[in-house]
């Protein structure tokens, strides 16, 4: 479990502690806040704030006065307009806060995510946790003989068995050495900053992370996607319904033109014209590509 | 007067609309939302939501999983300790949306910033409305003789008389004329994204303007400072006081270290050493040039 | 004509003096570095600088010793995938920096794109050149009737050239009292941060701006485009052919899958896969709204 | 020795093909091209591109049309007022490109600095290297008793060997166990994605990054001081040799103003003009904490 008693209290706390505000309220986000949505072993999500509703990205679109809305239908109608068109300001203008604990080979990748705000736990300062990510049995998969950076076949019991023990027992004897080489008893004790170096990538930190929902959109339509690595994507997708339920418009309207829509380039548009047409079209007269051809084909059905 | 009784109206009753939120509140800051403060001749400054407090940027400094607050004292320490010392990710945790109508010449400079997210009113879809910022005499500066982009001496009457004449006669014909061309009145009318190039930088736009706290803290001390424009450090003042409201602790920190503080090059650094000592120094003595001679004298008084 | 006789000297003068250097070259672009295409009436762009080449986004993709070139069949390739599959980070690798002289309407539009690196000439320290945009007759166009930020029909001629007569005589006089208000002949001269106020939108500016490939390409898809406003589309489409002469491979890739491509919305693909079916598919059958409808007609033919 | 005889002979062969440029080229960063500068037991710097030199800071802070360089006294003088005056755009103009060998701790720490282009050597898609960052005993320290993110004494020989001896058994045990996990020999494998979250922090990765000189300089202000972890610092170090060899003049001011400066709070101000006047201030009478006025005596002297 990954919390303990005292934060657990804290947290049952913080839920109680209702005060009045004359900002936009999104109620189905507030009954996120300061919950820890677990992920993995043990990660978890925690909404801490956000700013802004779906009237809110009205509101911007319109440099207007008051809330911004006219209706509920007028403002789907306006946020399906500027999520087709690329307009991305009014988006910019609603910010989710989020406490993420996540293990460190996640947190690299999610890192590379440079427009978002980010505090992380300090290993410099502070002692980690003795927490690992031990995948379960059914996600460890060979590599991909399609992709280079992708999963295949899940492993052989006896091959799934062999992996999980020496992670295991790598990362118990790896967290073992770093805290008799941090240990002040006895001894001066080495610097954190250091020996935090003796840690596997598997070890979990944990951050502050905000970020404006323009941004936020990019991350998932990237990281909750098929090809995402599943222990990310894991966390896009839960990140996706805690979305759903604070800007369900603006959601919704990502969901059908990004995480459901295609690009198609010039030449694909070229072949399903053709198509259309009643024309039967192959790889090799579409001036496509064998890899864009297969593409191509997965997306059109 | 820079609203209508209907902005006004809407203005007033989204001030009585307060909701119970589970967020953290700042008291301060919720004195000044929706409210219009004048600035310049039409202009104004609006706060339209935010996010965080003081207490926030210790949570975020910490990673904690409560409020992050043992006690003011601790958390102005901290923050003080975070500023002194260019932390500037846990002041990245709390923002600030304005609401400002400005000069367009105010907002030429002010989106240089490019840390912030914008959406401005637009003239392509848009009519602008006939306001025109026009300086009151006690402004009217004669170009600095020392200084090549600032202001010296007050004009004279007769020259500033001169001055005003032409700002208003000419934005009051070049508006007559943007509107004379975009008239649908017994002709098609140019197309507004074409009107707008006739009309002079003084005329007022207005846009919503939402930035992370460290960001505003770089502006406010580059825009809030005896060097800046007097158009654009007006606006600078007033967010000053408003984001004292919202964050006093961060605030404080931010008025005594970069506000009141100075920065000294390496040589002025061992000037300094050298005076402490009781030796006299001078600017030929110095190793300094004459500019930074008199920059430095300016400084230590 | 834009450029004086010394700045065509100073620029010949340039493109005489060839040195040694270990870095990538790019023949293409060094054709064009320092002369300046004309654009508009009296606007220009010039090369000023570029970083990287195709094979250069190919090196930081492979994080490679060497060239990273194997063949330029494989660059082809890597590149196209790396454009379909939304990688920016090699992209980002190569830079380029112009020196673009524009109108400030078109400016105000530019500066929107956060993502590059500006010095603009300062109105605060020097004093603008007495240049206006004045359009061609054949680009004076009417408010569109179907698309609010957009142009309908040309003028008639009697109407252009009443649009005509006011943009050249309110130009002329703002920058004659321009002129006069900073004059220092028997006077002190106001302050040039105070006298710009009273320029019309369509004078010109110039600036050196340095963006990053990725997110050159982002400008150009956005103002390329064919919604986009006449007056910035000419200077992306001019930039775009210094881009296909840059970095022949990568602006290829991007003409394909960028410009040339098109995003569908998961509805849209739903449609798509029922009419390659054989069904018919009308808008009241097809889930999209009339708009949505109307633009996905547009997009398949 | 980090590089392979095949990697040596990539590198010499780019150092013999010089081509002809229009550009402006540094004559003492092309000495650095493509050389791998070792840092730490296994890591390097490589320069790959750059772009600009001192008189192109100039030449944009002039928005000019030739080379910007009146003479280089008047460069020196106008960059050290850039700096002074903290203007930033003129230094964003430049740019420079490293390939650079680093731990993966380090990693982390440099990644956090997020105005800069990255490609990260990818282990999804590639097996990382048997290379491990093990410090030499000199190194070794002890946690600081005064500072919570510092080191303080040296390691005892006994207690440093231990130390030495779990680093390195650890991560060749790790490591051991990755290559056998990913091996496809008699099995699947283990996708790589999974089996690098074996490997411990002080492994190394590779990766490319850009960035621009003004962003540059404030990753070297922070990463080249004395309170930055060691390992990062010594890569900051070579940089700055780097960097004073290409641009020789900016680095200048940026050693004087800001590695060699100091920032005092308006309360620090205030004592000096005190004790310059020849008052004898204490702690208690200077209204700073006990910890500001330690770091004000710091800086002093």
């Amino acid at each position: 479990m990954p919390l303990s008693p005292e934060q657990e209290a804290e947290i049952a706390s913080l839920r109680t502690q209702t005060r009045p505000t004359l900002r936009p309220v999104s109620e189905g986000v507030e009954r996120h806040l300061y919950l820890a949505h677990p992920v993995l072993d043990h990660g978890f999500v925690r909404v801490i704030d956000y700013m802004g509703d779906d009237a809110a990205i009205c509101q911007a679109a319109r440099v207007s006065y008051g809330k911004g809305t006219k209706s509920v239908q007028n403002d789907e109608a306006l946020i399906r307009y500027l999520m087709r068109h690329w307009h991305s300001t009014p988006f910019e203008m609603c910010e989710l806060k989020l406490h993420v604990k996540l293990p460190v080979f996640v947190a690299r990748q999610w890192i590379r995510h440079r427009t978002a705000n980010v505090n992380e736990y300090s290993a410099r300062y502070s002692i980690l946790d003795r927490e690992f990510y031990i995948p379960e049995e059914s996600t460890l998969a060979a590599q991909s003989v399609v992709n280079n950076q992708g999963r295949g076949e899940t492993l052989t019991p006896a091959e799934a068995a062999r992996v999980l023990h020496w992670l295991k027992s790598d990362a118990t004897r790896a967290y073992d050495h770093y805290e008799a080489m941090i240990s002040q008893d006895g001894q001066q004790g080495l610097a954190r900053e250091l020996a935090r170096m003796n840690l596997p990538a598997n070890i979990y930190t944990q951050w502050y992370w905000k970020v404006d929902l323009h941004n936020l959109f990019h991350f998932l339509r990237l990281r909750a996607e098929a090809h995402a690595q599943y222990e990310i994507r894991v966390y896009a997708e839960l990140i996706c319904k805690i979305v759903a339920d604070w800007v369900p418009l603006a959601y919704g309207a990502f969901a059908d033109y990004r995480l459901g829509g295609v690009t198609l380039s010039g030449k694909a548009v070229e072949c399903l014209k053709r198509m259309l047409k009643g024309e039967v079209v192959t790889q090799e007269t579409s001036g496509m590509s064998k890899g864009e051809w297969r593409e191509f084909e997965g997306l059109i059905g």
